[in-house]
């Protein structure tokens, strides 16, 4: 389940842990996420967020699909820092689950919160091993 | 002010038209962007959405930051079909602007709705030519 | 379907009109609205937005119910001025629909962007006359 | 620092407590807070919840004003159920704060998961006594 599509292997993110309704996953920032402001760009820090959420909502072997997200930007993250994104599963009815994830850097400081909606299909999911 | 950073330039997204607060990008989607269900990855369409937000939010050559985006996810995107993100401007006061952006398939669906609040710093922006 | 709840009624939310896929209602600001800055309260606001995302979603005819909901404030609305929500569908799917509502003053001023999803039940709905 | 407005003492919320970066506030639901499926309006959930953001925000004494928040909303809510929304600070820094509410029933439940961001004016705030 542990498993990283094309999007993610090239943004550079890795899996620190994945467990029940639970995914911690990380990314060292580059050359290439960075913005004109030579900071790491939001778009980067959201797919960071997105990929530890859909990790996170997938640990129950049943498919689903993002159908809602929302992102706070708080501080700014520079070159050659460490982001960690840590996803709970806050909520799982029968239809819906809804994952808190908090970004953070190396010092510590809440980066990003992020908060998602997952619609559950039903299907059983057989990802590729990592 | 119609640049795009390494970030953008990787996913393969261009600047279809920029005015004064609007904006319009498009990216083909290819093998690079899929997801294990082979469809769009929900980070690229945010990604898309978000560098329409940050151009359009440019247009009055001043500095600003995203604070807080919120993305809706419609219907699934399939490899070859062109996203179009059109970014307007409905609000700008002293401090902060709002963008609303809807990203498109070549079908005309709507594909993603999105909203995002920028602060505004004030400092003049001179970014390179595109 | 043109209908309003307790809480509505409460607030002192009017119903200006509804089409499918469309509503349009109105709230005079009155003291009971004011927060301590003698502003009208975010709730308050919300809450028209939200009961235009509610009827705009139920012109179909069919129940529902919000999943996700985000809003944006842009400006201060003062004792007095009236309050006016547009809400439009703009996606409905099999199973969900997402609508955009613009809360806007007396002065044509954008107050709030909201952005809703709501899960299609799929049970006809049967709401009294208002 | 522990008042209600007008508006919140008439939705019947209470404060449960309240300290630096964090505040808990509860209201029993009652026949006015219910919709035509006879469950409790999202409207007031997010009161209730935005209630506590800004009890949260306020408790450095220094004036703010929301900008963004957003909402999920994941279990209904029946008439006699007590809700208690605990907000916390996830983030403070010059100009915004973060802030993470969870709206919960009776049986723990998640209710609503909310975030919300408000901009930090910096005016001291005197708060008539609760």
């Amino acid at each position: 389940m542990a498993s990283l599509d094309a999007h993610m292997q090239h943004l550079g993110i890795e899996v620190v842990s994945v467990a029940l309704g639970r995914a911690v996953l990380s990314l060292k920032v580059a050359e290439k996420h960075l913005n004109f402001n030579r900071t790491c760009h939001g778009g980067v820090i959201f797919s960071l967020a997105d990929a530890a959420f859909g990790m996170c909502s997938s640990t129950h072997g049943v498919g689903g699909a993002g159908i809602a997200a929302n992102i706070t930007y708080q501080v700014a993250v520079q070159l050659g820092e460490t982001l960690t994104a840590t996803a709970v599963e806050v909520s799982r009815q029968r239809r819906f689950g809804v994952v808190q994830i908090e970004v953070r850097r190396d010092d510590g400081k809440l980066v990003s919160s992020f908060l998602g909606t997952s619609y559950i299909s039903g299907k059983p999911i057989a990802l590729p091993e990592a």
